[in-house]
């Protein structure tokens, strides 16, 4: 199987330049120009596009249990819907419960992944800590290709990581050459405030936002680098959603410490008057965590990926449809928190950020692809254009344009947080591990043609 | 009893002015120019001095029993320490193990106090949480005088106080009027610190700082300032050792929060190069949490009294003699933590400070009495020199000199961190309650002389 | 003449306190619970109500000749309306013309300003440079009771001092004693900016802000604090509006640099939102520089007031009337710079800062009336209720409400900013120099009541 | 010609990798492991070292005349150091005097740069302001190849822009395609510090770094930053020296401006005590504008480069013998200004940068090359080893150490700030263009083997 890109200005990170892209098997095999087609390859007009990496979301939770419920977009549709938008992996999390082993959690997680349509791979969550963990950690990284493991500073009562279990877990990180990453918001400030909010009555969604202001945030933002400061490992802070917790990294990494942070779509472009919306039934599909954020944090959250404070933009994807949402319609703490994005995050940003003038395409590609598979070592498989890469490419029609809703997306749950947005700056073909899975509105996902991606261990030569 | 104070210059918080000084009783009784003598007044010769209000030193600890030995200096060789160099009014730590009854603790210090020489009031420490230690905070409150709680963040295993017990004393502080106070450092790290220190055979008095880096200091000065923040109470941080501590604190007072920050007149004078001593007990005489630092520290220190962002000195006066410190010549995790101070205080902090131009002597003033007076709630009565205000006086000797040893102070221990430092500008007399207590080198303190000053709550009318 | 003020509380910068307070004089002769009131004493009945020091405007501009116009305002009208403010002194602006001798124009502001019914003062403007300047700096440091020195960044072409005429202005002042003060704005590239405007055919008022953007103010107020940080001389930044500029000022402070900052109470409340007013006549009478700011500028300026990084109010008081403003009707940069406000800023900052719980009643004392007499060296005659004070007092009821309107105000000009704003927090009473001057509503201004208020130098005993 | 480079790990920006480098003619014509070597090519054996794009220093001086005289290094003689360090492009400076033609200027330099060793391109000074200095730089943009300006904020009486300057040539650097770059130091209050030493008979070299301390540096840099932020242009900052200096731009970028800074080689390890030096011909040899800072200043510069708020490594190379250096024997300010370093500048970096572990070996690329590339608009022609760009290639020895001395170097002036610094890491080849002009420590230096390098203006499509 092979495919050409024609006629297209491919953009890496480090720069653009006018080339075709030729496709064997799974491998990008040629970039030039005026690359002779080979008898039988698919051809691609990309005259007038673009011809960037496939994404990398960061960030998603498909098929998760959570709080009582399931999500609605298992590993075929979320992936599937991912392709669509070109995103062509996505990196989800193992979350195993406190006392289950986490080989057990990360096998069964292998297992449901199994009819992924897009390629994938595993943060794993250390939820508790003993011996057994800390040996299980040792052959996730030896034996499974797992770089990352991730630990949820909120959640008090369920997978709550306490400052021991971060000590030990970003030590025993730094031993196996893997990088801690952090849910940061104080569990203990999050759960009195709930509990505070309750007892006086406050029991709606738009208490949700009051239960987890910025500073609940900055705080364990702060928390989890200087435990990492301290230890001497590198962290990466998922969903950064304010500027007192950017903040809080961009001082870090003013005094040259390894931090690194993410950001959501959402969090770029919706503000938290969402909460406050007439009908609950949109407010509750709104309910993530952290919250939606007063739109100063929008303004703040784009100088941090333009600055270089901010490295990756995801979508902590992990949809429920509104009758599970309703399961906390007398208690917004029983609202299963979650919304899309994988299928929306690259024409958003790219709508957000490339056509206002804040970032360029060459950064756009930074923070889609290149810099998450740096930071998770699985660069220069993914995130660059160039021989020898994995053929995972979208091609890009920065003037085509597309209205997001509900009704025309490929995801489940029957809501979408963009509804209405207009966007210019749109994929026209996606090409997946080498095969056009997406061309021009038509989504070609196959069950299980998705791979599990194996990442390597950092070892001392290259950071 | 009467004491006229003549011909000097009066130096309170707001202005310095030429000024005579009557006391009567335990009273001030009149503040002007050329004052008549009563008949049979003591007359002090204050011609080119500064009249002073006492000192305060907001953190002492006299007689605490702690890592299995009892400090050196008891309520009445403390107190008259105090009242050598100036200061007339100490505050103490009542500190109740983890499940006992606050108040029962705080009779216990009660009892223990009573031989005091100069005034004395507590600070009480919540190191635990349940229903009866939220009662008793509340008849600590409304009936004996007390307005500040305190928290330590440090002591694993041992008198920390976890996030929820933050939380919700901190609350309970707010309802109550009083002040939540905090010992910041994180004490899990420089428990797993400690551990991994002896783990690698380090076991000597260099392995204290690197135990307790600053950054470890600072996450937790933040965390408390963050929840503070949160709950919308002041907060005080007790002896701010380092930079990014007080970095914490600026920052968070530029965003107008009340945030309260506390200078040890060691931290401001002494670097950490006494831990590599080459004599070990002198090294061990240094030990005290947070640990001396390096000397760019100081320079902080300095510059955040200066800017407003510090606002009182103290001393931790928490002295143990060398066969106490020797308890862990063979790990430093046990060598009993503490240092003196309570003598020199004033001195130092004049010589370092007034004589560098790094303050004027209104400054001197307001951050060694006025402005623990008022965050504290005991002024106008303490920290000002007024009609009406407690005659707790030092007449201050601008050019006169002293060198400091342990051999000729007061304080127990047989030790003195600021030895062989010569100071310039030192108290020719003390007036305490009215009696003058210490005259150009002799003092002359009464066991029992010193009382309990009950420091009322806040309330909304002035903060 | 005696009055007695009865049955308030005072609040001074320090504390507040119940007591009486008797005026003798122009002096307060004694301050107390239930003094006796003298025969043929005026009794103030200030029962229920705060009986706080008159307030200091440190910046007016009264009859003032400023682009090719003269104020609406002269020194009568202008320091009655703050009598009825409770505004009792006003520092005011002697601007000499390039070239002119400071002492010429020092002595004609001094002839404009015998009318006054309020006391007054001057800051004297360094708008160029020759030795002559140097000398007459001295001579009106000495014998004119000057201690402030004001420097223009901004308004090229006119009165901008460049940087060697602030560096050397800045060492002179620093030798005699007296502070530097600087109007921020970097005036070149106001300049530039205004030109490219106005090439550009965008001439309505919606440019003035265009053309003065936050950096311009904070790039200038960094400036000079750099100049005065080099030099060793404190420095004053006046109407200090945006966030940037505070950031500036806060930085140095916060290493310990002698920087103070003043807040218009206009800029505290108004937003950028009055340039964008379909009414250009509306819009005219709201430009001022720096202009009014986005709303989130607002809440950092009372966050600056709050912890301690602004340290006066003040209103840059300068009237013109809609004939005058519609000077600039076709060029916005013709339009006369000003507005009102020396009779509201009190109610203004009470309502916005104290009812809202930003400061307490002490808070706005310090930065209405006491930090200014601190910082300009008046104090304790002005900015305390104290005995031997100036009897400048005004009584103020916390529940009283007024609605501010051009059509009752006693300010000149037709115009209010402040427009429809109902306060909660008003004079009853206002005492200037022992008399009753105000009394519910009735203003007894007498033209040449005021006096002319002479400021010592600075000594190096008491900053 | 063809040379293969055999056995060696490329080092590029983005990732390390073992792979053989094919040259033919002046390009890289392979990369891949195992590559065959052609007939007649010359082999290079990489084994055990690191293969990576030729060093570009930023900031040179060759044949520069300053100060009354001319630098000690020409274009050949500096170049050929460059080469035999693993520097194979310098930028260096067109100086016009003011009223000067730029064009004539630049051609000058371009004749004196004929006889270059190595590669060479020109940033444009302007140094004053009329109708054609604007329309000069359209035609060095246009049709020269320059892409940069620079602007001095020093030198007073000289060539110092004032802020019209600035401004009006930063906008035309917009319009232009071409990036501004300024000497960051207010060069009025140097000249006022200056005139005040000597004034004060401080005639020393001692009196270097106390007429230009960090403050005026951040000042300039600050208002550097101000102008770009409000004209929209990118900014590059020169020798930054300070950690103030730093921080203004760290706080920009934070803001998401584009903001670029350049570390010398000498400021990231050479302190001031150089200047309190015994020998004055010793302490003579290191005046440089900015000067050598205190050690703190060096830790922060590091955190800059390893945060990113650094880009890129310079030497600002302008050698001048002892007897030039003597001019200033009795006065300060007539000191020649400048240092060498272009030949050591890789090896320091490499030894305190990369053997410390602050930077890994492809952060040492873009640091020395790559970002320059990147940021001149010389990418991927120079600062990555991949097919298609020029041959410029240093091969690496990371266990090769070298004791630098005057004795030893290429470069003339007889003196090396670097003098006894043992570097571990050093280059063992140097290609440029193709050619192997450094091995093993011979040096084959040709006079005009050096071409000008032109440089792009940018446009709109990659920034």
């Amino acid at each position: 199987m092979m495919t050409l890109i024609r006629g297209g200005t491919v953009i890496n990170a480090d720069r653009a330049f006018r080339a075709d892209v030729l496709c064997e098997g799974d491998k990008i095999m040629a970039v030039g120009e005026n690359l002779d087609a080979p008898a039988g390859a698919t051809i691609v007009d990309a005259g007038g596009q673009y011809v960037m990496p496939g994404g990398i979301d960061t960030h998603t939770h498909m098929q998760l249990p959570f709080m009582g419920t399931v999500t609605a977009d298992d590993f075929f549709t979320g992936t599937a819907a991912g392709l669509a938008g070109g995103t062509t992996t996505i990196m989800d999390f193992v979350i195993p419960n406190p006392q289950q082993s986490l080989l057990e959690a990360f096998n069964t997680w292998r297992g449901w992944a199994e009819k992924s349509a897009g390629d994938y791979t595993f943060h794993v969550a250390v939820t508790w800590w003993d011996q057994s963990v800390h040996e299980e950690m040792g052959v996730l990284v030896r034996d499974h290709g797992v770089n990352s493991f991730k630990h949820f500073m909120a959640y008090k009562n369920a997978i709550m990581a306490d400052d021991e279990t971060l000590v030990k877990s970003f030590r025993r990180s730094l031993e196996l050459g893997a990088i801690p990453t952090v849910h940061a918001e104080n569990g203990e400030l999050v759960y009195q405030l709930q509990q505070e909010l309750l007892a006086k009555g406050i029991r709606g969604v738009e208490a949700h936002p009051l239960s987890r202001p910025p500073e609940v945030e900055a705080e364990a933002a702060n928390r989890a680098i200087a435990i990492a400061n301290v230890l001497g490992t590198p962290v990466y802070i998922v969903h950064v959603s304010c500027a007192e917790s950017l903040e809080a990294i961009t001082r870090a990494r003013a005094k040259g410490q390894r931090v690194y942070g993410e950001a959501l779509a959402g969090h770029l472009v919706i503000d938290d008057s969402v909460y406050r919306h007439p009908d609950p039934e949109f407010a509750r599909a709104h309910v993530m965590s952290p919250p939606f954020r007063s739109s100063h944090h929008q303004q703040a959250l784009w100088q941090g990926l333009r600055g270089g404070n901010l490295h990756t933009t995801a979508t902590d994807h992990c949809t429920f449809c509104a009758e599970q949402k309703a399961a906390g319609k007398d208690d917004f703490t029983r609202i299963p928190n979650g919304c899309g994005g994988v299928e929306e995050r690259m024409a958003v940003v790219w709508d957000a950020g490339v056509n206002t003038g804040l970032l360029t395409p060459s950064e756009f590609v930074k923070v889609t692809s290149t810099n998450a598979a740096q930071i998770f070592n699985i660069y220069p498989r993914k995130g660059v254009i160039q021989v020898g890469a994995d053929a995972d490419i979208v091609v890009w029609d920065p003037e085509g344009t597309r209205t997001i809703s509900a009704a025309t997306q490929h995801s489940k749950g029957g809501f979408n947080v963009f509804e209405g947005r207009t966007v210019r700056g749109i994929p026209t073909h996606t090409i997946a591990a080498g095969k056009l899975v997406f061309e021009r509105g038509e989504l070609r996902a196959e069950p299980g043609a998705g791979r599990h991606i194996e990442r390597p261990a950092f070892t001392a030569t290259v950071a």
